[in-house]
């Protein structure tokens, strides 16, 4: 078997399930996406990552909007289909407009055409950066 | 001459003058930084990207704070050690506090695993995200 | 024409052929994938990758699961969708069972996490690391 | 301040030096290097990401020198300076000889040349590799 | 709704036609490509976005076909599918032959090979590489 | 020993002399790269990876200052420091003017924000570009 299979939460073990439970708990949904199922073929490296998930993205000194939106800007940047696809969806949950998906777009394509002018231009960092 | 070279404003053309004056007084700095003394090698290039800097930075939808964070998000998922450098301290000045720059980079962190485990795992995008 | 089209070996040279041969003997499959059918557009091109790929996995200091799996590692931090499913089988048939694979998946989104917060909060090399 | 600074035992809260005692113990070295310094600055981050880093890198199916240099993969494909100098450190002291890194490299290498081939060729995914 | 959507030419605005006006204009096509139509969602960001290309674009020291190879050798790196799609076609129609394509490819695989076995082996630069 | 060393032609095995010879034949340089000296390590390693880049780089329908501007839009969007400051230096061996530099920096920043901008808006590709 060459592709990874999910795991639903029928077939699961008490281990998955106990997982799966909280998740839905936490962001009130019906059923996980498939990121956490196909997780789930491994328990302690599901149960992990969920855990440091449920903590990062907790309330804190920035809102869940903007932490989502930090999530899609990384996944932009990484060309992940999936988590470009998956934190679009949960930005819009948390609060995020078309306005604010545009201009977030805008930063992102920016940031990605300065950094590429940063290091192909050799800059040397500024004295201020430093301190 | 294999490395670029910067250009200061004492020895800068007018065309180049007038846009390290719009960035002078813009952000309130005495001198731009680097990234605009060696784009100025090209004066077109260099007013181009100043003004689409400036609209994509400017107030909008989203925070200042929030659009520097971004944009460090951007350049630490790319390995930039400039756009870093750099943003790290314009976010700085935007007002990130010491624990808005470590739950940033958390999430930064969080993306880039979550990420790597999306495409490894080959998921199927989720019905809920395609809407 | 904009696609790239994939050479067949009813269709190929006796130079793209004598290729396709060594891979079908090397790997001891019926059929060459369609990397080396798309490839054979130039067989120069062709001829040389297989050699190269041919040499730096055959058997040697490291065991050809090992190789496999580093090179999966490399395709899913690259996000390269074909390398992914292609490197997944290959390292399956060397010997990878579910749980190298989980444990494979961890030490891989681990590595992309850690690796952000090393440039993110601009860490100075450790001494001992240069010797 | 624009950049981060590390936490040095002499300075740490006792919270920060339980999670810095458990990395001494566990790799047996007098002190720890800068990342963990440097994620010092959240205590919680720091504690969470050891306690990640520990399990993921704990004996399993794969030897403490694969997961190594699976680590070491990574942070060559990701371009991060500080990751590369401390796996290659770290997969030297888990065993791995010069043979063993430079066939690394010949991996990596032809790793990120071919998945190029992939994305550039358009490649469909065999049949096969979906199984 | 999660997933952006097009704006066809029927029910765009006065301004966001003036724009697509310009694109079938400069490029001689009944229709523009995806591409434009999503980015529409934010006529500004369309308008910007566009004025650069044709900028940039525009005959200059370097011919349009090498910019577009420049073009496609950026997006396989980024392994942007859209990007991959968009350029060959791009490229092609500027005079890029079977020949161009594979040599273009060739060199894209042998410079993401070596990048690697640069960073790999923590090469430092040349002397005369920083004249 | 953490850090990998570089191997003079002085101290060099015949095996290894032989391609250090023929590099500076071919590029008409008194002494090799550092590059090479690290890959000398390997004496397969170098000598494969000289071939391949020997004739991937010799003249074809591709220009020599064609193929090394697209070497570095690949280092540039690597963010390889190496590749960036060797490649440069190649260039302008090559041919590259001050404002062929500059476009084609201003073609990869282009490139690297449309990139973000196709992934982000999640853009299906236009059946032109497929035919």
């Amino acid at each position: 078997m060459n592709r990874p299979r999910p795991i639903e939460y029928a077939s699961a073990t008490p281990q998955v399930r106990e997982v799966f439970d909280d998740i839905r708990a936490t962001r009130g949904v019906p059923d996980v996406n498939n990121f956490w199922k196909y997780l789930a073929a491994d328990p302690a490296l599901l149960k992990r990552t969920w855990e440091t998930q449920k903590a990062v993205l907790a309330p804190g000194a920035l809102d869940a909007v903007v932490k989502e939106m930090v999530y899609l800007a990384v996944s932009v940047t990484n060309s992940c289909e999936y988590g470009i696809a998956c934190h679009t969806a949960l930005a819009r949950k948390a609060g995020m407009t078309d306005q604010m998906f545009t201009e977030l777009m805008a930063v992102i394509g920016m940031a990605n055409q300065t950094n590429r002018f940063a290091d192909g231009f050799r800059l040397p960092i500024d004295e201020a950066f430093n301190k």
